[in-house]
């Protein structure tokens, strides 16, 4: 049958990416403008793909003993500015509220960009002594950040995102409750996005403002540039003091406890896109995909076929496959593309053919490759073709990012290297910020972590030829 | 072994109710107050309790067919004023934005009170044809109302809520859509909630602004007031022409569609709390219970009694149970004192003695009694009292619905019985506007609905004396 496709074509990626990237999140239906810059809609595709998103990662985080809670929508100007990094960072770029009904406020309110200041506020009323640490808190929410040039899922004035605060005794326990984090955002975008990460420490420049440290996963795009995916801040003692929260010690001594925080939002939605889409559309991976498979009937007049279209779709469903039947009265060819820019991992074709040798059809939607299925090994053989792609998906995007990361021991070969390839580059590194900023400007990358996996790439930092024991790797990020 | 309560006692419920529920939300831990006024902070067991009531919810609502989505947090005021029944129910509650960063905002932006008008723009912009009808979506979202005074769970600037807003290509369709989602209202208020309902319509001065009908279901709490727990709209084809929404039928014509919304906010939790709470605290009724049976080891440092009490715990974790234990350093009569107040079901306590007649103690947070249960039945016995529980606060809840409902003929008697014991009064109307302001005037009560289940206590409105078919039950209301 010949594949017809949807009426609108999408933009080719290897042409225009930016283009396509948008031409995909509107025909897959994921996302719908609103009538004020920058707020996107999330379409039910794209919420339940959020959906299954919210669903691993707040298993993983209840697991690891975290509780949900929900901070009020709105910071007292005052109360931001309590810590002054905090404030510098983020003042700039949130939206104020003026007016509550018809009367103007005596203090102005700005929407949340983010919550620490709102735990800090919380935590000095209600922590008292040393049996009420940890808390391990997490909400759900969306945050406000008003930013000039704004892009679906990859830069919202409103975004969605999940973001933890702990607070902890001991700065031990928080470094540690830091890097656990990290770990589970990385785990996460490997095993379930099928997306492999650079993990490593932010640089001073790039880190959270406010954060002693910041850890980041960083993923790399189908254009090579990086998706900075998680990121989980160590912020010391810093705000405990700036909001005066104490708590009295084992020894009842009043002491300041120990603070993180940690995020992954909706932008890692576009990160999927990136990574795994092609010129057909979005290629979900299983383990994450809204609908897994899709059975479609062929020739669904003739007799019998309905019925067995849907005894398939009933045993799938049974089997714990996120599985649809596609009925309506669009062609078997529209249906097709459809789904493939849906990027349902694989469609099952049933027709009359099919149904005398008790078989099926499924196509898959990462290679493209059909093999016909007997039904009574219907149920295993679906199941394992979803792992297959699941790996699949993930062996070719960790060969991308094999074969775009590349080391430079100058900045001559950086250049050159970055020039022609893109990608990431790992240089050594003196430490300074005055080399970080510089290698922006000559190169035009920016340093996307410090990896946890350190190799010595050369002796000197490339900029000022110092002596350097540290290797970046840098790149151009979204 | 005596019973310590915790250090600050709660008021009596029947001297200052008021004070009473502001007690328990502190104390159980439910509820903190932020810097902003109406502003409340959900802590983790208030949370819990929401996060318990989503899943119920939001698995009935997919049941129907609902999906979610994410519509965004502001409102420009153009957007709000297109439809004018809405915009005057509105407007004057909400709160403005006005400055993004450092930016004047050419038109201001309201944050949402409530999504009609974002689900209308949206469905202007993707309606096409009557092939993408029904259009069934749900959001879990915040919304606010700049209200003057405020109260934890009932009133808030900021609350929790769902809003389901759909799209049909009929007028039927929305009408029936609209009753099948008060009947979800209506049963999981009953059988999760343990809440009794009275279903019906509201009157049109009660109504919802810019619906043609507002469907209610209304419980009684401890005081015999009303809360209103649940409301389902229907809005007809008013806002599809307010902003010119149309699709082509099956004949190729272009036609208006018709809409509904419905929500149940946080405020439920409030009435959660006022049904079954006591002097204790909290009463939870163990569908909806974070923690459903809290185990207390006795004399814990006695040898096995720790690893008796993590045993029972791993064996009702198995079989189901939301349970929990508590090891802490607080003494036995301090831990009862806590899960009474936070309303856990059962408390499972486990000392030498019960371990030597190999059984446990259960102590029902209803009734306060006691019964030692034999090891061998733990997981059967603990889930049939959990049942019984469950039914006992419903027969109890129901009785005093039952026992404070009254019928009135006519205003005097109205007056006399509502003076006298509150709650509702079931009275004939004659459907005019004028009667019901009256009645306010008189009697101090509100319509809280045109129950559906009407009969006939007289034959004329109590007010005017007309002859009337309608019963309408009053009351006052939080």
């Amino acid at each position: 049958m010949a594949k017809e496709k949807n009426v609108e074509q999408i933009t080719d990626m290897d042409v225009d990416f930016a283009q396509w990237f948008t031409d995909i999140v509107t025909k897959a239906k994921l996302i719908d403008y609103s009538g004020v810059k920058g707020f996107f809609i999330l379409r039910p595709y794209a919420y339940a793909l959020w959906e299954n998103i919210q669903s691993v990662l707040d298993g993983m985080f209840k697991e690891l003993g975290h509780e949900n809670v929900a901070m009020p929508l709105l910071i007292p100007e005052s109360l931001l500015q309590k810590e002054k990094d905090h404030v510098d960072g983020f003042a700039p770029e949130v939206a104020w509220v003026t007016h509550g009904g018809s009367e103007e406020l005596a203090e102005r309110l700005c929407i949340r960009p983010t919550s620490e200041v709102l735990f800090c506020e919380h935590w000095k009323n209600v922590l008292h002594s040393w049996r009420d640490l940890p808390m391990l808190y997490n909400q759900w929410n969306s945050v406000l950040r008003w930013e000039k040039s704004t892009r679906p899922f990859l830069r919202g004035r409103e975004f969605y995102w999940q973001e933890g605060h702990t607070l902890h005794a001991t700065a031990e326990e928080a470094e540690i409750e830091t890097q656990n984090m990290l770990d589970v955002y990385a785990t996460f975008c490997e095993e379930y996005l099928a997306m492999p990460v650079v993990k490593g420490k932010k640089t001073d420049k790039e880190k959270f403002a406010g954060a002693l440290a910041t850890y980041t996963v960083e993923c790399m795009m189908h254009d090579k540039k990086a998706l900075q995916s998680g990121t989980s801040h160590y912020f010391g003692d810093g705000f405990a003091k700036a909001f005066e929260i104490q708590f009295s010690d084992k020894n009842n001594q009043l002491v300041y406890p120990h603070q993180t925080s940690w995020g992954l939002s909706t932008r890692i939605i576009g990160g999927i896109i990136m990574t795994h889409g092609d010129n057909n559309g979005l290629n979900l991976p299983p383990r994450i995909a809204p609908v897994q498979a899709v059975v479609i009937p062929i020739a669904s007049h003739k007799p019998g076929v309905l019925e067995k279209a849907d005894e398939l779709t009933t045993r799938l469903k049974a089997a714990g496959v996120r599985v649809k039947i596609d009925k309506s009265d669009q062609s078997p060819g529209w249906k097709f593309a459809e789904n493939e820019m849906k990027g349902v991992p694989i469609r099952i074709e049933i027709g009359p053919k099919d149904i005398e040798n008790d078989q099926c059809v499924a196509a898959r939607r990462d290679t493209g490759e059909k093999q016909a299925i007997s039904l009574t090994e219907l149920e295993k053989r679906v199941n394992e073709l979803l792992e297959e792609i699941q790996t699949n998906l993930f062996t070719r995007a960790k060969e991308n990012l094999k074969n775009n990361t590349r080391d430079a021991a100058t900045l001559d070969e950086m250049k050159a290297i970055f020039n022609e390839h893109g990608g990431f580059i790992n240089t050594m590194w003196c430490g300074s910020q005055e080399c970080e900023l510089k290698m922006r400007e000559e190169a035009g990358v920016t340093s996307r972590c410090i990896p946890f996996d350190q190799k010595k790439v050369a002796d000197t930092c490339p900029i000022c030829k110092a002596k350097a024991d540290t290797m970046v790797v840098w790149g151009i990020a979204y």
